[in-house]
C-alpha cells in the first residue's frame, strides 16, 4: 500500500459508510467500528469507518483505524448551532470525511472551499459524485479521493461492477488524465470479494459501502470476504 | 421544580448551546459538559447541555444530565447519510433537541413532524424562535418548549430581558393563553444571575444561552451566577 | 360574496395553480389565463390564477383577475440574482402569493416575515399546510388564508372532501377558534361540482386545485363546473 | 463575432444581470431591456439580458435580443409547484439560462444536469463561479460559458478586471486548456468601456454586469460605452 495524500487515505481502500441505519448507530455504530479495527489490524488492509454524525467523537476515541465524517457544513465554527464543520471534525479526532454524497449534495463553491480547507487542518475529503462528468469537475478541485455511484444503484443487490463497470472505467480514465494523484473510488450495490476485486480491475483505488456490511447479519464475515477482494 | 412534559425538561432551567465553538468542541465540549453536570449537582439546578453534533455521544455517555442535540433533520434513518435523525439521537444517548434555530432555521412541517415523533421517542423538543407571533405559531404545534431570541442580540453583550422585555413578556402572554403546558425560554445576550432573574419575573420559565458560558474565562463562577439567579 | 382582506381575495373562491406543467405554462398558461378570466366575468365567481413563475408578468399584465406567484422568496429585491421577491412581483402586477405549497416547503420564520411584508405591500397570502396541526400554526400569523392539502392526495382522483372530509372540517374549525378572520380552503384530488360544493358543505371558503383543470381536456368545461359547486 | 454553441451566445458579449433591483423589475425591466435591444441593433454588439424571472415572458415577447433566465432549479416541469425549470424558461421564450449565481448557488450534480438538458432544449449556459479552481470544475461539465466573479468585487466599485486582473487570466489560461470550446465571461465592479477594454485583453470573452447598468442614471450611456469597450 502507498500511502496517499497528507494524512490517511491508503490505497487500496474499503470504506464502510454507516449512514443513518439504527444497525450501525449508538452502540451498534461503536461494535461495528471496532469490528472494521479488528479486521484491519489482523489483516493489514486499509478500512476508514464514516459512522453517524452523533457518534464521530465516541468512536474516533475509541478505534485506531481513520474515522471520517459523512458530511460537512461550509460554515466555520463559533455562531452556527446545528451545523458540522471541519475545525470541529478535527477536535472530535476525525481524520476526515465524505463530501456530496448522493444522499446530500452540496454547491460546487463549497466542495472546492471545503477541500482546501480541510487540507490546511490535515484532513482528507472524498468527494461522492454520480457520473464521469461530475467525477471530472470534482477532481479538478483536488480532494485526496473521487468515489463515484450511481445514485439508482445504491442500496441494491447489484454491485456497479457488475451493472455498469463503464462508468468505474471512463471515470478513472477521466480522472487520471487531468488529476493522477486523486484516487478513485467506487460504490453503489458492493456486496464482496468479487465486487472488490473486479473495482480494482477496472483501474479503481477501492470501494465505498454501506448497506453490504450494515445489514449483513455475519458482519466480520462480509469484512473478511471484502479485504480477501483487496488482493 | 415541577416535572415538564414527558422527559427531562424540568422548570425553572437553564439550557447550555454549545453551538459550533472550538472553545466547547472535542475534549473541551466534554469538560464544559462535566462542569455543567457538576454544578447542577451542587446546586440541585436543572442544566441542559446541547454540545456540538459530533460530541453528542460521547458527552451522553459521559455526563448525568440531559442531553441535547442542537438540530434534527426531518428525515428518517437509513438512506439517509450525513443527516441527523431524532432516532440517532435516542441510540446516542440523548434526551432531546433544539430545533429551528435562528442560525438553523427549519420549515414549518418540519417542526411539526419532528415534535410528534419525537414525543414518540420520548425525547423533548425545545423550539427556537425569533418573536412573538412565531412564538405562538410553534407553540401550537406542542413542543415541551419554545424558546425565543431576538436573532440581533445573539452573541452580544446586552440580555434581552434588559434590551426587549417586552418580547419576552409577549411571548409568555400568548403561550400561556393558547398552550400552557408549554414552557417558554428566552435567550440572546445573557450573561449573568441578573438576567436570569428577569427572565423568571418576566414569567418565563428559564433561559437559553451560549457565548455568556462558553466564552467566560472562569466557567464555573459563570455558571453558579446563572443557578443564583433562578431562586 | 364579501371582500377578504386588504386586497383581492374574495370568498367563496376557486385557486387555479398552474403549477409548472408544460400544458399551462408559456402560451398555454396565458391561453388558460384568459379561460379563466372568461368564466369568472361570465359567472360572477371569485378566480385566482398562479402562473409559473416566468409568466407571471405578461398574465398579469393580460387578465382582469387575481393574479398569484407560486412562491416567494424571503429575500429583499436588490443584490439577489434568481429569487422571486414579493416587491418583484408587486412591480409585476401580481395581486398576491402562494407560500409554503407542499412542493416548495418554506421556514416558519420566513412565513411570518412574508406575511407581514406581503400586508404592508398590499399583496394577499395563501399558505399551504398539510395537516391541522400546521394549519393552526400557520393561521396565528395571520394570513389572508390557509389551504389545507394532504400532500399523498395531491395529483391524484380522489377529492380531498371524498377522502378525507375530517381533515378539511377539523382545520376550519380550529381555525375558525383562534383566527375566524383567516379563509380556509382546501385541496388535493378537486375535479368538480360536487367537490367544490363539500368542500363548502365543510365550512370552508373555496379550493386550491391544479391538475383537475390544468389536464382536463375540456378546461371551460371543467371550470363552468367547478363555479356550479360555489352555489 | 463568431457564433458560439448551439444557440445565442456571439462573442465578445456583454451580458446584463437585472438581478432584483426594483430600478430593473416590472415596467422598468421591460424599459431597461428595450433600451439593451436598441442599443445592440444599433451598433451590431452583442447584448444578453437576463430579467427578473416574474418578467421573463413578457421581456422574451418583446425584444428581439436574447433573454436569459438568472436561474434554473433542477426539477422537471409538472408537480413542482413554485420552481424555475428550463422546460417553462423555453416556453416562456428564453434562449438561455445563468446557473449557480454567488447570489444562488447550486449543487455540482444539478449544474451537470442542467447543463445537459439546456442543450437538449437548445438553451445555452452561462455558469457562475469565485474563482479559477471552481471555474475549472465548472467548465469541465461543458456550458456554453463560465462567468467568474470574486464574490467580495460584486456590487462595488472597481472592476474585478483592475482589482484582480489574476483571476480573470488565470481562468482564462485553465479553461482554454481544457475546454477551449467553452467562453469565459468576467464579472463583478464592471462599470465602463475602459473595463470591457481590460476584460478582452486579459482574454475573456466578454462580460457579466448588473449594478453598473441597473442603478446608472443615464442607462443608454453607459451602455453605449460599455459597447465602446467591445472594439
Amino acid at each position: 500500500m502507498k500511502e496517499l495524500g497528507h494524512v490517511s487515505l491508503k490505497r487500496p481502500v474499503i470504506v464502510v459508510n454507516f449512514k443513518t441505519y439504527l444497525e450501525s448507530s449508538g452502540k451498534e455504530a461503536l461494535a461495528l467500528a471496532k469490528l472494521c479495527e479488528a479486521v484491519a489490524h489482523e489483516t493489514g488492509a486499509s478500512i476508514i469507518v464514516a459512522p453517524p454524525l452523533p457518534d464521530l467523537a465516541l468512536i474516533a476515541s475509541s478505534v485506531n483505524i481513520p474515522v471520517y465524517a459523512q458530511h460537512a457544513d461550509d460554515v466555520r465554527p463559533g455562531n452556527t448551532t446545528g451545523h458540522v464543520t471541519l475545525e470541529n471534525f478535527r477536535a472530535s479526532g476525525a481524520s476526515g470525511t465524505l463530501l456530496n454524497h448522493s444522499e446530500r449534495r452540496i454547491k460546487v463553491a463549497e466542495i472546492h472551499d471545503l477541500i482546501g480547507l480541510a487540507r490546511s487542518l490535515h484532513l482528507a475529503t472524498i468527494v461522492c459524485t454520480n457520473n464521469p462528468g461530475v467525477s471530472v469537475a470534482c477532481a479538478a478541485m483536488g480532494p485526496d479521493a473521487v468515489a463515484v455511484e450511481p445514485p439508482e444503484l445504491i442500496g441494491g443487490d447489484i454491485s456497479v461492477t457488475t451493472a455498469n463497470p463503464g462508468i468505474v472505467s471512463d471515470t478513472v480514465r477521466a480522472i487520471r488524465s487531468v488529476r493522477p494523484e486523486v484516487a478513485v473510488l467506487c460504490g453503489a450495490g458492493v456486496k464482496g470479494r468479487a465486487d472488490v476485486s473486479k473495482a480494482l480491475e477496472l483501474g479503481s483505488d477501492g470501494v465505498l459501502l454501506a448497506s453490504g456490511v450494515v445489514k449483513a447479519k455475519d458482519k466480520r464475515a462480509v469484512l473478511m470476504d471484502l479485504v480477501a477482494g483487496l488482493r
